[in-house]
């Protein structure tokens, strides 16, 4: 590129149409100039031929992509991870910001993707390794979307939860187990303080539990729990399916009494999900199939928040996301990120409640309540309720005597000398985990 | 694991049900032992909690995973990648074999993602690091997919060409171009021989430039140019949108004469089209945006052929994929799977056309066709032919000159001597890049 070339993808954030540009992070390893391939970045992802030939004419204006600040993070003698095909010579680690005219496909999702970390900034010259780090959305652009229909308000409303977080569980064994004991497994769950018994994300509508017969019996269940325990509860039951039966796979299961909707987003797709956001009478829960394998690794791919944003965007109410603990290999500033991206303010868009998950029992609420700070989540044990010694309905008595212990100040072990569903989960999942210390308020 | 935990995932290939299972190829780095990561790897893809508590029951033989072949390639101080909050001690890399009974989820693309490349194989205790490499399927899961409604041989038909590749050409430039100038320019591309006169990617129904109006114009232009030049062309359309658009995009874009659309796949979902398949009237042809966020890296993420394996069963009947050469970042083993992925035998699903690209121009053709040694691809350039000196129409007839002098072994710099054309390509756009030795057939 020639200097005339660079400044036409440049632009002073003084200046900037911030109404009619996205914001986009990354970060980028390049041979050569930095800013040179900055440029091809905002070229590649908007209009890398801004003429036609034997015409006087300049597209960047009005359609290019822009730089508005770069950073050269370092040098290095190789790429942090080896590319195919790569130049030889030192490679320099960057960030860049970058705006981008939303005009140029205006708000849909799959359009969206396609500039933002398709062909573009994937291919782009001079780059070897980059990663979408975050995006950020003016008014004007999120004023087209929709976002949750229930949100963190409406949620709590259903369930008449105010003050705590929102108690989940997965029903167990996930595969496998036939309607019938699947179901005893989810009510007892609920006569023990669960609020919300759910598929697994692998269950949807199987041959050998199919969506119709699983939720005629667990609506049933869930009102006669609701009957029982005075007090609402939620059969979230898992529709993910080719994208041309969401829409009746819906009717079927919120006819039979299931009151959530459980999609893995990626799998099924963020546009199907706000095709069925905009038919759903009930709320929208989202999981995290697939999405590890382009977020996971610090210096290449897709970061996980801009993922989390687009769900939030796209409709889901709840979004399950990998949480705290080596387990979920996912450091504490990503959850912390995926859960502000859920409650942080984003124009019109109502606040989605975050569950960060991951082998949870009693003994790891205190910690991740403690790293959040709020007790706007979602906390969702899989054998930490249904594998528990004294089965499904201790096991979700042990989560809600934590959560008491909590609440009150008292320290687990000595609430657990009087709740033997607690000294039964310590026993069974123990030894506790370090508790770390209060974060400072978000 | 006990022993005898790891003994329910593992099978013996000689007496596997083949038809009752995927085999999955996974290369993955962990810590301990390869045996029970494997078999973690196959829990937690399928029935990790395989009985209640307090009953006698084993869901494993009829649901598990199973281990099928488990190779330990090495031994290594660390991951290939740093991976967050990662075990310490020496990493053992692996490739095993993994049979996953198909009735877990039945023939639907988003619960096959969902357990493949879901969160079981990407958050496995003592597996940092993993990558889906390759996906089998047996007649009986494939009986249930409808696969390309026209494959290769439809296309062919549809534009009477049988014996030499399809000519692409992406209209450039690509955003910001009225319809008019924008038609005009693929208009002289088919007068110049192009067969197929496409959109770019990210190019779809923008407020400057919508679906409706670019159609209506190319239909008719592309209608004057079968015409005049006594051949059929095509209009291939872009129609990425949001999921619920894709119908009412297909019938307005192929109502106005567009004879082939354009989809990203990833970014609109697989599953999507999958949908559009049953609907659509044209032929549909796959884009690869966000595919190398997943796939570029050697040891982490889902290889490429995986997805355009999943691309021809959800019915596109050509696919558009990362070419040959440095400038695309993916090697020339990778691109020749991914069109062995496309027109190898698989079960009764017919054979799509790969379209390997990447700044192609007339000299890079004899590359690409000498290292696939056969003529079932398409070559799509963009500004090789809309940024060629001469204009669309002499970018256009400089492909088509090269063929000619590839079919009639002619060197091209002495078939340039009579071909201003071609000339003009090689003096905007050479020098020539070096031919690559013939391949021994596939």
């Amino acid at each position: 590129m020639t200097h005339d070339d660079l400044a036409g993808f440049q632009a002073d954030p003084k200046t900037l149409d911030r109404e009619g540009h996205l914001l986009l992070d990354y970060y980028f390893e390049c041979h050569g100039d930095p800013n040179e391939a900055a440029a091809h970045l905002c070229s590649e992802q908007s209009t890398a031929q801004w003429r036609r030939i034997g015409v006087d004419e300049d597209f960047r204006p009005v359609f290019a992509a822009k730089v508005l600040e770069l950073e050269i993070l370092g040098e290095q003698p190789d790429f942090s991870y080896p590319v195919a095909l790569k130049p030889r010579g030192t490679v320099r680690s960057c960030r860049v910001r970058i705006a981008h005219p939303h005009r140029n496909f205006g708000p849909r999702i799959p359009n969206l993707l396609s500039a933002v970390c398709g062909e573009g900034p994937f291919f782009c010259p001079g780059i070897g390794l980059i990663k979408l780090l975050d995006i950020h959305f003016p008014a004007s652009f999120l004023a087209h979307f929709e976002g949750p229909k229930f949100g963190v308000a409406g949620l709590r409303e259903q369930l008449q939860v105010f003050d705590r977080p929102i108690f989940f569980g997965v029903i167990k064994p996930n595969i496998g187990l036939p309607p019938e004991p699947f179901c005893e497994a989810g009510y007892a769950s609920w006569l023990g303080g669960l609020d919300i018994a759910k598929d697994d994300e692998m269950l949807a509508d199987a041959e050998w539990s199919t969506l119709a017969e699983r939720t005629r019996l667990l609506g049933a269940a869930r009102r006669r729990a609701e009957q029982e325990t005075g007090v609402p509860k939620i059969y979230l039951a898992n529709i993910t399916d080719e994208v041309d039966r969401l829409l009746a796979l819906h009717d079927v299961a919120v006819d039979n009494g299931a009151n959530a909707l459980l999609v893995n987003a990626m799998p099924v797709g963020l546009s199907a999900v706000r095709m069925l956001r905009r038919h759903t009478r009930v709320p929208l829960v989202g999981h995290f199939p697939f999405i590890a394998a382009f977020s996971r690794l610090a210096h290449f791919g897709v970061h996980s928040r801009v993922i989390t944003k687009l769900q939030r965007l796209a409709g889901f109410d709840v979004v399950i996301m990998p949480g705290f603990g080596s387990r979920m290999m996912t450091g504490d500033d990503e959850v912390r990120q995926n859960v502000a991206a859920c409650l942080d303010e984003m124009g019109g868009i109502k606040p989605c409640l975050p569950v960060p998950g991951g082998s949870d029992w009693a003994g790891t609420l205190e910690g991740v309540y403690r790293r959040l700070d709020t007790v706007d989540f979602g906390f969702v044990p899989g054998r930490g309720v249904f594998g528990h010694p004294m089965g499904p309905r201790g096991g979700a008595a042990s989560i809600r005597q934590a959560w008491d212990a909590i609440a009150s100040g008292i320290p687990l072990t000595e609430h657990a000398e009087t709740q033997p569903e607690l000294r039964s989960a310590i026993d069974a999942f123990g030894p506790l985990p370090g508790t770390p210390p209060q974060q400072s308020p978000r």
